[in-house]
């Protein structure tokens, strides 16, 4: 097997237990290799260091698989993802969760993420999309789902050289897959859904707002599905509205809400929140509770400073239509608005919306989606629950 | 009322809803005043600012109570007791619960728990001890305790130019309490034990562990009164032994244990958690899960790097025994040590150890100990639950 060595001085973040290497952290490699074969990766002083796939044309050249010497191979696969599977049955209701959370599964650019019998997977990089088959097999062994559906429609896919492609895995089903979170059904488009169809990772947090949404007038604002907001309906509000500016969103949000017998006390209503909150300020309309689940703002370092001011605007007017001791609920996927700089913002919109606030409770992603100690790239959500007095 | 005015350019963290005024900050005051007196805010430009309590013997000197023009009176304390009550009949299971969390309920420098029908009070510094009484009234009108307890036996009274003093506000009870705390009793020592006699912040976390010990050979180390051992035994744990320095703490939680008839299960014993996870390591026992829940280690900014060391040094060696895919469930309330460097110390520990870790979730203190976005000092329990893979 091709030898990869690390430039000298770059080796502790390997070591340490990060699963990526950079281009530029590779000072040569040893023998011919094809994109997407398996390399040893060796410190500058010739000491092993792990095995993982490699892509030259990626910036994330070699992903970090082992760091033992062992195969990789079905049974090494089997391993990983039985581990991951015993892991959720552990800590999350596997009626619907995440499966695989690639890098922090130890199996990168792997997403597999179950809705009720259904399992719907991404192979994000060349090096794992090779062994497709065989991860089919495994889980289809292990978990025994009534079909397996690929979501592989991502761009990602061709910056490794890969097709962008969707379609069955195993069976041929209704790609309206009806699942349950927290007690509340909702039809999880796995055909055509945003990534693998629904996001899980809100699970815990959504089931967090119990407290806070009970008997209350609640605005959930890019409500998408409507999965905040039916939680909402679920656990007492008197009245919630949902907003997304989709119109298609708005039609699944309101879809959902008539499987829950919640369509009486949860609508919907296709809207811009930046604009409908400037408008319920100037209309003296008062919430108990506010919801905020933004899209990230950014997926790059460099459009942070956009992002910021967008979370800050928008907290900024949620918090000065909340009524005295009334609550608000926000969050972040942007990762690269870490968690310090998500509750300076929160600050910033405080201070600029003179309101007093506290934090009732700081939150992130579902246990079924660890962060790697070594990797805060696999940390990316937050959820603060906050009270504005 | 006398009026006290900031240094020009120091008042932006008052107005942003920080509660503190240091002595450096005031430029002066217009008018006699006594220790203890409440006195107006003003900014340098003669802005209105807030009103707060004042002792010049601290070097806190104005605590803030309002941000309005109120009159700070029976029925201002009785509107504050009761909005923190509210939330926590909101929040919180209130057979036991911190009722009054002092700044973070805008009420400086008070500290109410509620363990079963009886309450323990701490007035900690001179303008908020001046109302006793009034307090004591309320708290028995809203909340009508069996009795209530004064734990003032603190030295930071002395600071504030009080009295040392512990003894019944209400009626006289048998001052060893039992409470249950997510299903399991205690024994809370008001008269003896530490601070109000038990640590009710980790009471969340404390039921979080539930996926993490059952069925699993757990060690709890720093068990003090056995609360984090003994609900290991409620959730199902195949055995657990609770360590403690304090032969009187391994006492108490032995009582613990009995009363919950978890005697079979839970062990404790008096020893050193630094020794014994090094003997632990050198006889080669390995456990499945491990909870670190030490005191502070540090209570000034000084002795940080003292503290940094301890944390890293239980962490590395917790790490080291416990078997693969086992958790580590570990904790610090040194506010001086804030979520970032805990999580830097847990990185260094587990690099050290040669470990690759996986954050399963990172919690913080409980709901009715909320903390103040404007108020970083307000927030210092963190508790990160690993798993060791």
């Amino acid at each position: 097997m091709a030898k990869a060595f690390i430039v000298k001085g770059k080796e502790s973040r390997t070591e340490y237990g990060h699963p990526w290497i950079f281009k530029s952290d590779i000072s040569h490699i040893d023998a011919d290799i094809e994109p997407g074969d398996i390399v040893d990766v060796y410190s500058s002083k010739n000491k092993f260091l792990g095995r993982g796939f490699y892509n030259p044309k990626s910036q994330i050249t070699i992903r970090m698989l082992t760091y033992e010497h062992e195969e990789i191979n079905f049974e090494f696969l089997y391993n990983r993802i039985n581990n991951a599977w015993n892991y959720r049955k552990q800590v999350a209701d596997i009626n619907s969760c995440r499966v695989i959370f690639a890098e922090s599964d130890f199996l990168p650019a792997l997403v597999v993420d179950k809705f009720s019998d259904i399992l719907v997977v991404q192979t994000l990089a060349l090096g794992i999309d090779r062994f497709k088959n065989d991860i089919v097999n495994i889980l289809d062994e292990i978990i025994k789902p009534r079909g397996i559906y690929e979501r592989n429609d991502v761009p990602v896919r061709l910056l490794e050289g890969l097709e962008m492609q969707k379609g069955f895995l195993k069976g041929s089903f209704d790609t309206l897959v009806e699942m349950t979170e927290n007690g509340v059904k909702f039809l999880v488009d796995v055909e055509n859904g945003q990534k693998t169809g629904f996001f899980l990772d809100q699970k815990e947090n959504r089931a967090a707002i119990a407290p806070f949404v009970k008997n209350a007038k609640v605005l959930d604002c890019f409500t998408h599905t409507g999965s905040f907001a039916l939680h909402a309906g679920l656990y007492g509000a008197k009245s919630v509205l949902g907003i997304d500016i989709s119109e298609h969103a708005v039609k699944c949000a309101t879809k959902n809400a008539e499987i829950n017998g919640l369509d009486n006390v949860v609508k919907f209503q296709a809207a811009n929140t930046f604009d409908i909150l400037r408008e319920y300020y100037d209309n003296n309309e008062i919430f108990d509770t506010i919801i905020l689940d933004p899209p990230a703002f950014t997926k790059t370092k460099n459009a942070v400073q956009g992002a910021i001011r967008g979370y800050k605007e928008i907290n900024l007017r949620a918090m000065k239509i909340i009524k005295s001791g009334g609550y608000l609920i926000t969050c972040s996927c942007s990762q690269h608005v870490d968690s310090n700089l998500f509750m300076d913002i929160l600050y910033d919109a405080a201070a600029d919306a003179k309101k007093r606030v506290r934090v009732v409770e700081y939150r992130s992603q579902a246990k079924d989606h660890p962060v790697l100690l070594a990797s805060p790239e696999t940390e990316y959500l937050k959820c603060a629950i906050l009270q504005v007095v």
